[in-house]
């Protein structure tokens, strides 16, 4: 395992910097940018994410960073900061998002999108969203130490409202709808009120929205948010795709009955149904080849108590896969197997979806710009779905996009307990900030 | 089948009783007893059931005649008139139970009791409790009309708060204890004050404790509040025993996890490990020899939302047995299969017993009397365990008891539902007369 092995010039910056005349890339084309050997600055970017993690901290280590809140709007200024020390123009677009901007050398290329978010979930983390950010943020003040003219414009983007509907990057491609608005968030304002806190304008929310191909690209660094990296001993994760997600309710239909006067023989125990169909769930998931994965996270049986057989049991399945129809092929074979379950507990099964979010592969043109980026700063990488939901996502649908994943200690998120090493966060920034120059220098 | 079938005799009353000099029972003994042929009134049963169904009766056509009630201390006060009526003496005594006595023509013997409870749970309906009761008041009526001068006393009980706790049968045999007249009731008042409001005394309630053998037995009647004799089409069931009960809670430990980001193989999810817990207690309960029954009721998930692998759930089990040690011997089973549940679903199993019932079974003597009855009777008869508690089960401490049970329409139970046809009650009042006499004769 080569993890925790990173890359820092002494010093940081750019100082004795090495410019080889003519490196090969790791596909055997020439690398045509000039910073091939360019890393960040892994003490700053530490710093910075240490000052991030106090815009508010709470006693239990974490952050109470909620979208809207009084902690979000002030750490969105103080990023904003950092944005135009680098150089950057920065403003806050009609749907909140942080939005800086520097112009590129060639005035027919769309501009290369970078970033992430900052907002948390109540008694959050300090790395869902910051790394990505801060090392945005970091990769933006390498490329402006260095005085590197990049091609195409350069925007950092950082996105309202991801943790409460990923408000900010779907606003950007059109997709929020009007009563979201009205939606109550966890800072206590509705979305609408929480868009003019951040100094966006709810009224004009259409107006936000970015026409296909206005990118030229969208790049997110992200922790991992699971814990295969970290058990792993992989440095990076290449996304090779946000996954889909298809939600369904499940009731089963007994009979409640005494379960002192009911024989064993003689019962249509909805629990007895549900359980088995948690197993089938399971193991149906488990045994169909490839990385799609299928929870049942709620179970509420009624009446719920320890004397009587209950006579319904409602659930939830959940089923991720970077493709739709994989979800639909592996509902389908549960589907199909929760009949003779259905005949043998006497119980019926009925399912209701209730919820679908389309999967958002990455580009496999970027994804090897990734991979590449990762071998030639001596870090080991491996292709991987991201099974949660990301900004990403939202700009997919305009754009080419790349996510970059760093291990997650021992998979936890959204808790204080959220870590991943600063190592880990600069070789994040690192291969973010050369995946930026390959895409700057040869295109996606 | 042969049920519905049942015997009476034209206008009710013992007119017209034949009276062969030398009949045999079922065992080939001589029946001692001169009313071999008598039976009661089901017209007036049938009639006396639908008055007392008037006190507390709801829109639902149940009742809501809780313990302590109005409508509990209304209906009690008209079944003490009907006694009186029938020539015994009534009163309540210190538990709040009505007892009605009439005495025997030998000082030597004890008193042979029979009797139920005529308190409801909240929403219940008009046949658990109040067909052994009234089946015992037109037992006793019977008798008194016939003018039998019966060798042993006779006391008719109608026990105080059997629904609550029965709290009534267990003060005779000096099980209730101090802090039980704290609780409060469904009635709104606790129990110490509904037994003063029924004319009982909490504050001498030991003194109503009756000692053992001071009774020659106590007979029940009661409706089976299971679908066992209504689905086969039997007219009674001999009950063997009350069940005991066992309950623990069951807590199931996993890990708590992202459920879009954590691979199906490197799951801790304690829904999956419950849910095979849930199948193994069914499948080992239905396979294991005997009449034991097993039931998960309640599961509850944590953090029970679609989106997160649940890391602990936890559940209850709860095992009924005629025999405490097939309990025991049950739960043991159940317990050394939970270990390679365990192991596989990587989760951990911790088991927290927190009630306990203990069986109470019939006296084998009584049982035979009702089977002999039955057959007398012309009525089929089946032996079974009672899965659900009466206060039979209390009075089991001090004497030889006996239950009597007839069908439950669907085996529904506790809802306004509830349902026994008028000819399955007389045909329980006449096992339970028959039953009475042959005691009263020859002895348990």
């Amino acid at each position: 395992m080569n993890r925790h092995r990173f890359l820092q010039l002494s010093g940081g910056g750019l100082a004795g910097l090495c410019l080889p005349s003519a490196l090969l890339g790791s596909r055997g084309r020439p690398v045509k940018h000039p910073l091939q050997a360019a890393t960040v600055d892994g003490a700053r970017l530490e710093r910075r994410m240490r000052t991030l993690a106090s815009f508010g901290a709470n006693s239990a280590g974490g952050i109470d960073r909620v979208a809207f809140s009084d902690a979000n709007v002030e750490a969105l200024d103080w990023v904003a900061g950092l944005l135009t020390e680098a150089g950057f123009t920065t403003e806050i677009d009609l749907a909140g998002n942080l939005i800086a901007r520097k112009a590129g050398t060639d005035p027919e290329l769309p501009p290369l999108m970078f970033g992430s978010h900052i907002d948390s979930v109540p008694g959050g983390g300090n790395y869902d969203g910051q790394v990505g950010s801060m090392g945005s943020v970091e990769a933006a003040t390498t490329l402006a130490d260095a005085g590197y003219a990049s091609r195409h414009p350069l925007e950092v983007a950082i996105f309202s409202n991801e943790e409460g509907g990923k408000t900010g990057s779907r606003a950007l491609v059109g997709e929020v709808e009007a009563f979201e608005l009205d939606i109550e968030t966890a800072s206590g304002f509705s979305i609408g009120e929480g868009l003019k806190r951040l100094g966006g304008d709810p009224n004009r929310l259409a107006e936000a929205r970015r026409p296909h191909g206005s990118l030229a690209a969208f790049l997110e660094l992200h922790i991992e948010q699971g814990a295969v990296l970290d058990a792993d001993g992989i440095d990076i994760g290449v996304v090779e795709g946000i996954v889909g997600i298809m939600r369904w309710n499940v009731t089963v239909d007994g009979v409640t009955n005494h379960a002192g006067t009911t024989p064993m023989d003689r019962r249509a125990d909805a629990m007895v149904g549900a359980a088995r169909f948690v197993d089938l769930v399971h193991r149906t998931a488990r045994e169909t080849p490839g990385r799609q994965v299928a929870t049942v996270g709620r179970l509420i049986a009624e009446p719920g108590v320890p004397n009587v057989i209950p006579g319904r049991v409602t659930a939830t399945l959940e089923i991720r896969d970077l493709s739709m129809d994989g979800i639909v092929r592996l509902f389908d074979a549960i589907h199909g197997r929760t009949e003779s379950i259905a005949t043998e507990a006497h119980t019926t099964f009925s399912f209701d979806r209730f919820y679908t979010s389309r999967a958002a592969p990455t580009d496999e043109r970027i994804q090897e710009r990734v991979a590449d980026a990762a071998q030639e700063l001596g870090l080991s990488a491996r292709g991987m779905p991201s099974g949660a939901g990301h900004d990403a996502q939202s700009i997919a649908l305009i754009a080419p996009v790349g996510m970059i994943f760093v291990p997650s200690v021992a998979g936890i998120s959204h808790a204080p307990e959220e870590h991943t090493s600063a190592a880990d966060v600069t070789n994040g920034a690192n291969v973010l900030l050369h995946t930026l120059l390959a895409i700057d220098a040869e295109g996606v």
